[in-house]
């Protein structure tokens, strides 16, 4: 079968992690269409990778299934899962990387605790269950057996608590960094909905900062930019620079949105 | 139908948005081959792109669909083109990034600027055209669409000012340093061609260091090297080490080919 | 023929290199899948392309060909070969690069120095032969040529002294650090089969540092661990760290095993 299988890990590019992977899945289901989606991930964090899987897999057709290996507790008990949504499926450790997927959804998804061994390969290396479990596991996905078949139905399945925007004493919104990408750009938690309507009239305060107004693309205006990004959310942009190196920011870091005259938001 | 892809970006190996090309590319043509060629292309840096490119498009059977996605001006009036050669498609911005395509082609070029929106994502991003404009466009190419359905022809299309070897008042031929690649090779603009009846007699000369006569390979002699690397331009390479750190060279130094014995060249 | 080929190079992730030994190959056969390993490789670390290709080519699907071009001598006299196993073919440059291929394998190999010109790109390049002669024929052995039409049956292939454990006359095991990989996890050449009756009653020594008895997963414990990794060797790691950064480590570097009680190993 055709399928396509997308993988977000934090494997790197320096070793042969991903393509052991690779050769898995492949030996499983010779048509596999295998897509990277990012591999720099850095080691073990749960948390960049659920948000930088979240700006890819929308973009992917209907029943891609998407491989996370990002996965600190790698031989522990913490549980493996297939999630099915009704645009895709996804195949992680249970530690908070769907965060973004669950909380994007509106409908009741699916979840399977994958229990069922003889789906893996054997003997299961207790360091590397993205090779000897989460590869075999989404292989054979891709041959349409039902997630059902990987193990037993569980009702939860454990989502992290993501930063929200939030209305200050003053009446300043406060948002957070979610990421900082490869060009330096500050992604916030702050949605284009909440700004439509004031576009022009608020002030964006980060770090020492303060921006008037929003832009339209990277290349309008000079120095420190806001804008609408890609994935909708507030973004602060340096042009023809790094907004990350000139804020010294990092992840977390609070931004603050006002109001010029005082106008409701 | 199951066209070839490439992809040029500066888009970076720590983000999803390669990740989200493809998947919209494969959204629409599911039998697409999508090959990377380079997603790390300095931010912005057209130029480099343009030279990157133009050592692999070369090496692609016919028919292939060059997408490059370097794109300063995103969401400003620049054009989105795609230009057809009797080689290959490319779709891209307008900007320059196909500079050494169109100097490389003898024959008339079409060449199409993309102004149809019905082949584009909706809403598209004003910050990631790759995304909503020139991926599905390079998509919906790829299964046999017409170049000409996408917009309007267009007569001319931007081509930068590429540097040129010239000749000095004193004799020596002048090139540049074209690229600096990952081994610290440094490429220049000198073509084989110019250099061949005078291999051995000619001496170069490069920041402080001047070098005697071509090598062969990168295994020959000691220290600093010259030879005509793959692309078949004069090339400075240090054995077992990094010209460009040793001379600390960039992109646009100079680079000066004597005749030892004042011979013609 | 939908055959795979693997990629591992020493040719950065920063030029088209890969990409237009890609294109050469997709030239020949359209329908091959190709499977990066690893191109971040160091330049000319032939002994590191022999490990990391080691530790994914037994995972791809029998008939997979495995292209290796780590090729300090590109250009010089070093024969380049096929090398075909029972498991899989190897497209490489005779210097030793498939040295733990053949370490592992028990049978005897069949090797061919690839002789034949009009398998090649015409004119080769002498400082590119991963274009221009190993691709090529890496393509045209995808399409089920006999390894024997490319040139001349060879009965010996370049092995590297790979390190052995050792037994110091104290009586401690002696290893030696093969491999640090992206996460700074230090692969030593101890087998797993050797430590399996004396796990919990070992001590192992790694520069300054003394590690008691092997954890199972990454998770246990604090600060360094030894375990077995996932290619069945001892490992030593930093949790949530590098222990390759806080021990200064460097391949080839010592690390001692001993037993707590003076028993057997």
């Amino acid at each position: 079968m055709d399928a396509i299988i997308t993988l977000t890990t934090d494997l790197g590019m320096t070793d042969a992690y991903v393509a052991a992977m690779k050769g898995v899945m492949l030996s499983i289901n010779p048509e596999a269409k295998l897509i990277d989606i990012c591999h720099t991930i850095k080691p073990q964090n749960v948390l960049q990778a659920a948000f930088v899987l979240s700006t890819a897999y929308r973009f992917f057709p209907e029943k891609t299934i998407h491989l996370v290996v990002v996965d600190p507790g790698v031989g522990t008990e913490r549980r493996a899962i297939i999630l099915r949504t009704p645009l895709a499926d996804f195949v992680a450790p249970d530690n908070g990387v769907l965060s973004y997927v669950i909380q994007k959804s509106s409908t009741k998804l699916e979840a399977v605790a994958i229990t069922e061994p003889q789906f893996w390969r054997s003997p299961v290396s207790p360091t590397f269950h993205g090779r000897d479990v989460f590869a075999p596991v989404a292989a054979r996905l891709s041959l349409g057996l039902p997630p059902i078949d990987f193990g037993e139905e569980v009702t939860s399945v454990t989502v992290l608590p993501l930063p929200h925007p939030y209305r200050a004493s003053d009446g300043a919104l406060v948002g957070h960094i979610l990421h900082i990408d490869g060009f330096g750009n500050l992604i916030t938690d702050i949605k284009s909905g909440v700004l439509s309507k004031a576009e022009q009239t608020i002030t964006i305060e980060v770090g020492n900062h303060r921006i008037s107004g929003l832009s339209h693309t990277y290349a309008e205006g000079k120095g420190l930019l806001a804008l609408i990004g890609s994935s909708e959310y507030l973004e602060i942009a340096l042009k023809e620079g790094s907004a990350s190196a000139l804020l010294n920011a990092e992840v977390g870091n609070k931004v603050k949105i006002r109001q010029l005259s005082g106008g409701s938001q």
